[in-house]
C-alpha cells in the first residue's frame, strides 16, 4: 500500500482540465435485491444532463450515496459515468474513507478508469488531528496526475478541515479546488482570501450560487442541478455575465428546491425527483426510507414551478 | 405587569421610521469599578459615527454586552444615545431577557426614553416552545409603538427562530425587520421569500454585507461597523448603486476585519479597536478579558490596511 | 464594585457548616400579574420540607428559575427561605451572573440575609476562557465567609469548568463543594481523585443518586427532592447505612421521576407536582409554558407510585 | 441480498448462550504497508485474555478500528479470534455498516466462521428514521441464530438509538443486550426498567462499571480491560459477589485508565498500551496518530500503577 507511486496519465496532467460551472452530483442507482448499480438508467441521465449543457459531473458524492456503496459498486458508477459522457465533459468522481490507504486504492483506480478529477473526502470514526487531515489529503494528491479538489461538510461528517490545513494543502499543486459545505458563506470568502487563487472555490447546495459567484466562486456542485440542469446553466451564464439582478430573479425561484430538500433526505429528494422525471433510479439504500408521499408532493410542485 | 397597555409616542407611530443601511452596534463603556456608565465617550462615538453617515445606532447588541449590564447601566446606555443621536438618525436599542414581563418593561422603559425601535432579543434557560417564542415577541411588539427588529444568533443563544414562528411573527403590524446571526446566508434567501415583504431582513457580522444585500436584504447591524463606519456607508452606497463589482472590491478588504474578529471575543474587539482610535471605552466586563497583546496587534494591522 | 472585603459572618466561619445529605432545589413561586414573591407558601414548603428530614434547602438553582427573576424578586427568595428554615438546615442560595460584580453583589446579599452557603453559577454570553473561570468563582468565595458550592451544568450553560479549572477552584479554602450536571457520572469519579478531599461532590438530577454516592458522593442537589422529600432521606439513609441492595430497590422507584420529567420542561414539572400537592407555586414564568395536561397526568401518576 | 433466510446453527441456537462479565474489546493489527492482519500477534493477545479469565472477546468494536478496515481485513480479523479462542470464550465481532444488506452480510459471514454473537451497530451518513433503525437492526437479527447486542454510541456516531426504539428492538427474540456509550449512566438505568428482562445492559468504557453492575448491569465490553484483564476480571468478582466497598477501592484505582485514555485516541493508546506489554499490534490505521510521546509516557505510568 505505498502511496509514492504516481499513475501515468499523459492526456491528463495536473493543470490539462480546469474546472468550472454547474457539476451536478449524480445519484448511484442499485437494484434494491442484487445490489447491481443501473448502469443503463445512469448513463441516460449523464447523457441528458451534458445535453442540457452541464460542465462536468461528479459521481460518488453525498448525493451519490458514496458512504452506502461497496468499492465494486462504487467501481461500477465511475466506469459508467465516464463511459457515459465520452470526454464531452470532466468526470470528477468522490474518493471517501477512514483510511489513507483505502482512500489512495480508491483514487487510483477512478482515475485508471478515466476520471478527469478527484472530489477528495475525509470520513472518521475518531477525531483525526490537522497534521493526519493534512498527510491523507495529500496522499490522495501525490497518488494522482488529475486535480484534486477537497470537500469538507461539517453537518455530515466527524472532521472539519481547519483553515491552516486549507492553506497548507493549497500550496499542493494538483490540490486545485475546494467545495466547502458548511452553509457558512462567509467562511468561502475567508478561503478565498486566504488561498489566493492556488485554489478556486466551488458552492455546495447550502449556499446561494449566485451570492457564491459574486464573491469570486467559480460553480457549484450539488445534487439539485441534476433536476434542472437548463435553469441551472442558464443561471450560471447569467453570473458570468455579471447580468446580477436577472440572475437573481431566477435564483430565488430555483432557491425553492433547496427550501423542499432540506426538510427530506437529500439522496430521496433527487432519487424521487428524478423519478418523477422519467429516470427508474429507485430508492435510497435501506435503511435509508424513501421519499414520502408528502415530499413527492412536494418536489413534483417545486419541479412543476420551475418549468 | 400587565403588558395590554400601549405606550403613546405619536411622534414614532409604527410604519413612520424605516430602517435602512448601517446600523453600528454600540458599545457599552462602564468604569470598572464604580459600574458607571461612561456617557461623554459614549456620546462622542455616536456623534463621530453619525458625522461619518451611519442610518442608525443599535445599543445594547451582542457587542453592547446587554447580558453583562445591571437594569440601571442599560437604562443609562440607552438614554446617551437617544440624546447623543438628537433625532438625526434612529436609535435601535436591544431589549434582551428570559421573561416577557421584563422583556416587555425594558422596551416600554427605551421607547418612553425615545427610542426609534426595538431590537427584540429572547434570552432562554430552559428551552422554549414555539408558542412561547411567538408570544414573548408578540408581547413586546404590543407593548410598543415603534417597529420591532427580531434578532435571531444560534450560535450565542440557548433559543432559535424556527421559519413557522418567523412567518407568524412577521404578519404583526410593527414587526417590521429580521436579523439572523446564524452564518447560514441561504437561511436569509429562504426568510425573505417566507415573508414576502411583510419583513426586511438585515445581515449580521456572521453575513457578507454584499451577498446579504444582493439577496434582497436592505442594510447589516454589526459591531465592527463602529470602526470602520465611512467604509461602510461607501460600501452600502455601492450596493444600492447596483456596481457590484466596486462593492466587492471594496467588502473583500472589509472582511478582513470579520477574519480577525472571529479569533477574539467580539465585545473585546470593538472596544479594543476603539481605544487604539482614541475613545476610551475602556475593556469589556470581568470576568471576560480584555483584548490580548496579539489581539490588538491584529487589530491595529487589519485597522491601518484600511485607512 | 470592589470585591476584596470581606463580609464578616462570625457564626458562620468557613469550615463551620458542613454539607450533606439531600439539599432540594426550591422552586420560585411567582404572582403571574404583580411579580410578587409568594411568600407564605413557600416558606411553608420549606417548613415542611425539613419537618420531612431534607439536609438543606437551595433556593435559585435551575429549578428556582434564577434566570427568570429580578434582582429584587431574588432577594425576596432568599430572605423567605431563611426565615422558614430558622437555623434548623443550612440555606444555599444560587448565585448567577454573567458578571463578577454582580455575582459578587449577590453573594454578599444572600450572605447578609443569612445565608449559610453559597452555590456559585457562571453564566456567560461569549465564551470565558479558564482565567476568567477562575478569577469569577475566586471573586465570589473571597467575597464571602461562608461555604461555596460550584455548579457546571452544560446542558444548559454556556460554559463548563474543564478539570484543569476545577483542581485550581478546590485550593481555595472556602471552595468546598462541587455539583456537576452533566450526565456524565463517570466525570464525577473524575474530579473526585483529581480533588483528593479537598472538595466533596454533589450529584445532580441528571444522575443516579446512589451511584454517587457509591462512588464517594456527599449527597444530592436536585428539583424532585421537593416533591418526594421522604423517601429521598430514606434512600440517603440507606446509602450512607451501606444498605445498597435496598438503596437500589428504592433508586429504582425513585428514578421513575426522573424519567417522567425528562420529557417536560425541568421547572413546569416541579411546579406543577407542587400544586397536585397543595401548593400553590403557580406555574414556571412566562414564556415558558406551565405543565401540559399530560404532563400534569404523567406527574401524578409517577408521585401516586411513589406513595 | 434477500434478508429471510436463516444461517443455521444447531450449535448456537438463540438463548444458547449467555453473555456477562469482562470482554474486551481487541485491537485489530495490520501490516502498515500490505495491510496484512497481523494473526499471530492477535492470537496471542486472545489466549492470554482468556488465561486471565475474561469471560468473552469481542473483535470490531470501536476500539478494534471496525471503521478503518476492509472487508477481507474484517475477516481475516473475525476469523483469527475464534480459532483463537477455540469455544473457551465467547466471541461476539462488531457489525458495522451504513446498509442494510451489507450488515446482514457481515452478520451472516460472521456468524459461519463460528461467532457466538453479534455486536451490531448502525453506522449512517445522512439521518435514518426510528423505523429504519429498527428495520437495520431487526435485519440483522434475523439474519442469524446467535444472541445479538445493540451498540449505541451518540459521541461518534450519526444516529443515536431512542428509547421507542430499543423497546421496540428488546421485543425480537435473539437481541438479548445493549451497550450504550453515551457517558449518561442514568440512561442506563432508564433502558433496564424500560425493558424489563428482555435485554440485560453491558457498561462501555465511558461508565463507571463498578457503577453499572451496582444499578443492574451484567458486565462490560470496552477496549481497556485488554491492558488490565486480571485487574478487570477481580472487579467483576468483587461486584458480583457485592463486597462493594472493595470494588470501589480497586474501581477508583483502575478508573486512573480512562483518565488517561479521554486524553488521547482510544486506538491509539490500547495499541499503544498492548506494545508496552509486549504485544506487537502496531499503531492505529493513518490518517489516525500514533499514540505520542507524551501519551506513551502516561499509558506507561498508569500501568505501572496497576501492576
Amino acid at each position: 500500500m505505498s502511496t509514492s507511486r504516481k499513475t501515468s496519465n499523459p492526456r491528463k496532467a495536473a493543470g490539462a482540465v480546469e474546472l468550472a460551472g454547474v457539476i451536478p452530483y449524480l445519484v448511484s442507482p442499485v437494484h434494491p435485491r442484487t445490489g447491481r448499480v443501473l448502469s443503463p438508467v445512469l448513463a441516460r441521465l449523464c447523457r441528458d444532463l451534458i445535453r442540457q449543457g452541464v460542465h462536468g459531473l461528479s459521481p460518488l458524492g453525498s448525493t451519490g450515496e458514496f458512504a452506502y456503496l461497496t468499492a465494486e459498486q462504487r467501481l461500477a458508477v465511475v466506469e459508467t459515468v465516464v463511459q457515459a459522457s465520452a470526454g464531452q465533459v470532466p468526470v470528477i468522481p468522490g474518493v471517501a474513507s477512514c483510511t489513507t490507504a483505502d482512500a489512495v486504492a480508491q483514487a487510483r483506480a477512478y482515475e485508471k478508469l478515466g476520471a478527469d478529477g478527484i472530489l477528495a473526502i475525509l470520513e472518521a470514526y475518531f477525531p483525526v488531528d490537522d497534521e493526519g487531515v493534512y498527510q491523507y489529503f495529500k496522499a490522495i494528491a501525490d497518488a494522482v496526475s488529475v486535480p484534486v479538489t477537497l470537500y469538507t461538510n461539517p453537518n455530515f461528517q466527524r472532521s472539519d478541515l481547519t483553515l491552516p490545513v486549507i492553506d497548507r494543502l493549497s500550496r499542493i499543486p494538483n490540490i486545485r479546488y475546494i467545495k466547502d459545505a458548511s452553509f457558512n458563506t462567509g467562511r468561502l470568502l475567508t478561503i478565498i482570501e486566504k488561498v489566493e487563487g492556488r485554489m478556486q472555490v466551488f458552492a455546495a447546495s447550502a449556499h446561494i450560487p449566485t451570492a457564491v459567484m459574486m464573491i469570486g466562486g467559480v460553480g457549484w456542485m450539488a445534487g439539485p442541478a441534476c433536476l434542472v440542469p437548463k435553469q441551472s446553466v442558464e443561471l450560471y451564464d447569467l453570473c458570468r455575465a455579471g447580468k446580477w439582478t436577472e440572475a437573481m430573479a431566477l435564483q430565488r425561484r430555483l432557491w425553492r428546491i433547496n427550501q423542499v430538500f432540506a426538510k427530506y433526505n437529500l439522496a430521496a429528494c433527487v432519487k424521487g425527483g428524478l423519478q418523477l422525471q422519467g429516470y427508474a433510479v429507485g430508492d435510497p439504500l435501506a435503511p435509508q426510507a424513501p421519499l414520502s408521499e408528502q415530499g413527492r408532493e412536494d418536489v413534483k410542485a417545486v419541479l412543476a414551478s420551475l418549468a
